[in-house]
């Protein structure tokens, strides 16, 4: 299949003007042809009106046509077969075992929000009956339901080309709830996005919906996304990616006349928890079981570990010792792109330069003149200084992790009230547990926070 | 009962420097006794510590002790009798069956709350049981419920001292939640805030509860507001009022390190849409129906209509000539606060000098030099000039309504595009309602807009 290198807009190829950009493989560096070609603003434009319209049509569709449609996307990305594998592959240095198991995912999800759709619940119906004779005053009929909110902005992930991007999550979710989608293309993976774009817009017409209701953009930097964000016939966002970019748009959907939801899974250290008794049981599993967390798919997952708080004491000395020994034995991977590996080496670099941090180890390093590969390693600090830099908690994305020890569980709870995670973690046995109350309620509050 | 005029900071009275201000009754035009203390910076600061603080006691207990805390708030409010009917009249120009009714609605929502705190279902359990064998991945157990988020400000609303007020809606839902509640109190009725206050003090204090609990504060201008929502310590907020300050607060909400979220009641003009049929079977109904809801409460209500939609023709004129016999007849009513009247006459001015709009009628006016009542009136324009005068859609709070008349269906649906409302009414027989589908489906997404 021949790669165009366009925008798919609202049923139309986008124009060859503008700026050009390529997609380079990560695990060579070299570019990848065909040139892709920006969207302009104006292309945006019509592709956002297309959608307000599409819009007015789609929601007033029975549950049965959104199912087929997504069932239908579902079988058109099945039937991009090893093309679609071998471009993700190429375009992202993801090994096939992922890819196959992601695109699996992928068409689980659209199928799973076509069953969530057909089965209806989802609308939450209320239905309140008139009391006509209620004291002091009579209750009308009172109904309520859910709708959809209209058209949907999603920006793909870099780290996930198939489940978090074209038609990933937000996209099956948005189309099962009744809006259109217009997609913003992650830069690291245009052919893989153009190819299950046209798996989309083929889906859509077979089930004789208008064009509008899906749209494949691509653009450069953060013009064309702050646009879209800010166009009045946008609805709301979807986002997976860095804190900076999620909030920039936030603040641009805060700031319209009338505000609009964003939908961002930002940037997280993920803490993890070890406490007493779990590191006395099982130290050098958690230590072994740590590495391959902190080192899937490169380090590059939402919910990859990034501080790992222990009290002092010498099991986790212990502990300390066989994490190091894991670490230096660890294979380096390639990362999903160059501007990734960049960051990774420099955040890292800026963590491991503070006052009072040191490396505990790192794996041995294979010659890597292209700087493509990740490198797993690990650095230690004490809470006390964890509190006293708040630069600590700077998110490396990669294969690094810190572990910071404390004297007491008081300064635990203080470095949770630092910031708000996606995840938290906490290894221990049922002693432990009934130990850590207090940890245990404050983390509850933590995850999901956006900073 | 003897007001003291100053604030209730976590179970402590606040201190008597600062700005000082009255009530001023807004029937006579005079002020009422006594002082009141505007809190300092300072004060509001170690309230809201003493909140978060609260919180982590009051997340953690049972659901019977916030359901007895909701019903005790509710006798302590009903055991203050007369002395706050008489403090709210005085301070509201509201009329005692009116306020008599508050009052019931007010401790009916506390109760109403405790049942559904006592029932349980609101925390939307979701428990999904480990899969061990699930392929290509077993599923561990997933458990999720909704929980407190922390604690929580609620500011006043000028129309509803009690039932959207210190111990109103949002308060009694916060309190129910299982988070702690600081009041910013309206400056138009301090003293009906301090009665309930201090019911509420009361009701924390014989539940064993923490003072940290709720606090009550006073405050002028906007200082006060903005700070408490930017306050590290605050979850969410709590607001009723005019769309200013809703956004005002929103804004600030939206730019803080971690964004917190702002439920806001703000100023609606609340479309009422005329259809053929129901103007042809009932429009003297119709019209007599609109004067009693655009005249309730002087106006002052967040659903009180301030766009009349209508086709032009027979029926809508023989409408207008009983609408306009209507209004010639009513009375003038005390509007809330001098603020208040004084903004009703300058936004009706507004809307009324703008380009072809027509006075249609007004009540005849009593003596008025003390400038406290809001006089009934009612104007007429066309729907073409409502599209070119954005301005026409200014809310004037109070017992002014707008009647537009259109010539199609097309440029109705163009008015309901201009803006999004708190409420939308359609008044039309069964073959009205069938034909008006494109306009119901483009209504069912306005309302709840927010400007």
């Amino acid at each position: 299949m021949l790669l165009q290198g366009k925008s798919l807009l609202a049923g139309l190829t986008g124009a060859t003007g503008g700026t050009v950009f390529r997609a380079i493989n990560p695990a060579t560096s070299e570019s990848l042809a065909p040139d892709f070609h920006e969207a302009s603003l104006a292309e945006v434009d019509a592709a956002l009106q297309a959608a307000a319209a599409a819009f007015e049509d789609y929601r007033a569709r029975p549950p049965e046509t959104r199912a087929k449609l997504l069932d239908s996307i579902a079988a058109e990305i099945e039937a991009l077969g090893d093309t679609l594998l071998q471009r993700a592959q190429a375009e992202t240095g993801l090994p096939p075992a992922r890819l196959q198991g992601e695109r699996a995912r992928t068409c689980g999800q659209l199928r799973l929000f076509a069953q969530v759709v057909r089965e209806g619940s989802w609308v939450d119906a209320r239905i309140d009956p008139a009391l006509p004779d209620r004291q002091p005053l009579p209750r009308p009929d009172l109904r309520r339901l859910l709708i959809p909110l209209g058209p949907v902005v999603v920006f793909g992930s870099s780290n996930f080309p198939l489940a978090f991007s074209v038609a990933g999550g937000d996209t099956a979710s948005a189309l099962a709830a009744g809006c259109p989608v217009i997609v913003k293309a992650h830069r690291a993976h245009p052919g893989t996005a153009e190819l299950v774009g046209h798996a989309v817009v083929r889906a859509v017409a077979a089930c004789g919906l208008p064009a509008g209701l899906f749209s494949l953009v691509h653009g450069g930097g953060s013009t064309v996304g702050i646009a879209m964000v800010k166009h009045p016939a946008v609805a709301a966002v979807g986002f997976t990616g860095s804190h900076a970019a999620g909030r920039a748009l936030c603040d641009a959907a805060a700031a319209r006349p009338h505000p609009i939801p964003v939908f961002a899974e930002m940037s997280s250290l993920n803490p993890v928890f070890l406490l007493p008794g779990a590191l006395r049981e099982r130290g050098a599993a958690l230590a072994q079981g740590l590495l391959g967390s902190f080192t899937l798919g490169a380090g590059q997952f939402c919910t990859k570990p990034g501080l790992i708080f222990a009290l002092r004491g010498p099991d986790t000395d212990a502990f300390l010792q066989a994490l190091a020994t894991a670490v230096q034995g660890a294979a380096c991977a390639t990362m999903l792109t160059p501007g990734i590996q960049a960051a990774f080496v420099e955040n890292r670099a800026k963590v491991t330069a503070l006052p009072d941090v040191k490396i505990l180890a790192a794996s041995g390093v294979t010659p890597d003149a292209k700087k493509t590969q990740g490198q797993p390693s690990v650095a230690v600090t004490t809470a006390a200084n964890f509190l006293k830099h708040p630069a600590l908690a700077t998110e490396a994305f990669g294969p690094f992790t810190l572990v910071i020890t404390a004297t007491s569980a008081d300064e635990l709870t203080a470095c949770v009230r630092a910031g708000g995670q996606l995840t938290a973690t906490l290894h221990g046995t049922a002693a432990d547990l009934a130990a850590a109350g207090p940890l245990v309620a404050l983390l509850e509050q933590r995850p999901g926070g956006s900073s």
